[in-house]
């Protein structure tokens, strides 16, 4: 049940099916990429893991090595089995768009997670009516006492990687995200490929 | 263009529509009772008040007097005009639903924030797909510096009100929470009435 190691181009989203057991090991290879992260019931594009009910489930806005993610159903779709950066992933923003680019000031069009998500889900003949708020991965975001957030540069560093064991049957879908216009992805703004593998 | 007090009974929802330029004055009757709210674009359903948007744009997990609540298409849907309490209100935590009260041990069905949400738009004969993570007024879930979420009592007291402005023709959605299983609406586990009023 091994595979071998795949590639998300940066600036791009892939998607991939995980039975229950199976998991997905993501390598954030040249360390300071952001991958915003969903899943959704193999049997039910309706259920998918939600960040306001993990927050419940968890009492943190962080997730836990070792503990579950969750469906807007509150059930376990899949595990944080194994992360080897700070454990800081981002739970609380959403998904960037164009609206967001544009009111940064771009002008046109600008690869973003949200079309990635839906792309990467179309390429295995799926369809999501909703954008669920992601799990971004490595994406360092603190929050201070007053509620104020800060768009910090990610902790990771090359060949940091995270585990996820599927909880059911599930699809995962990644987004590299494109964001260069902030230092979300670290100081240069370049997004880069991550890759992963399915383990058996 | 005024309008009379209107109550939300305890552990119920109730909808409403808004004009641009209209507004919905909440008043926290009896003082700690948690009021899930939404917006919808009263022309397209698919656009709704999201808190997951409104973080990047605010940049912070606490609405701010006086700024706009966005879309998830980054569009400024209502404006927090007024707000006699400390302004502790919840974005980062999902209504409640059947499945948070069998997780806390209830058997059978419990009323819920979620369930309250969908009856209300079906009184005005509308319908959404989503339950979009909800603005939580008054509900207070101090976040730690280490992510740690904490259920609070609310700070609010008696006839303690927001006024949310339109900045679009939307819905606004209300529910009381019915939470009776942990103190979320205060000490003694009583959801409670609120009242509302439109103004012109």
């Amino acid at each position: 049940m091994g595979s071998e190691m795949q590639v998300v181009p940066a600036r791009r989203g892939r998607a991939v099916r995980l039975k229950a057991g199976q998991a997905i090991r993501i390598v954030n290879t040249h360390g300071s990429q952001v991958v915003d992260t969903w899943a959704f019931n193999a049997d039910d594009m309706g259920e998918f893991m939600s960040m306001e009910h993990l927050h419940a489930t968890l009492g943190s806005v962080f997730p836990v090595t070792g503990g579950a993610l969750v469906t807007n159903r509150r059930r376990p779709i899949l595990v944080l089995e194994e992360d080897s950066s700070p454990g800081r992933h981002d739970t609380v923003i959403a998904a960037c768009d164009v609206h967001r680019y544009a009111l940064l000031g771009c002008q046109g069009y600008h690869d973003n997670c949200t079309d990635n998500l839906h792309a990467a889900l179309g390429m295995l003949g799926l369809r999501s009516g909703e954008t669920p708020a992601p799990l971004n991965l490595w994406m360092n975001i603190p929050i201070g006492a007053e509620g104020r957030i800060e768009w910090g540069e990610p902790l990771s560093k090359p060949g940091d990687h995270v585990v996820l064991r599927a909880a059911m049957d599930c699809i995962v879908a990644m987004s590299t995200c494109p964001q260069d216009m902030i230092p979300i992805n670290g100081a240069n703004c370049t997004p880069t490929e991550v890759h992963y593998e399915v383990l058996g």
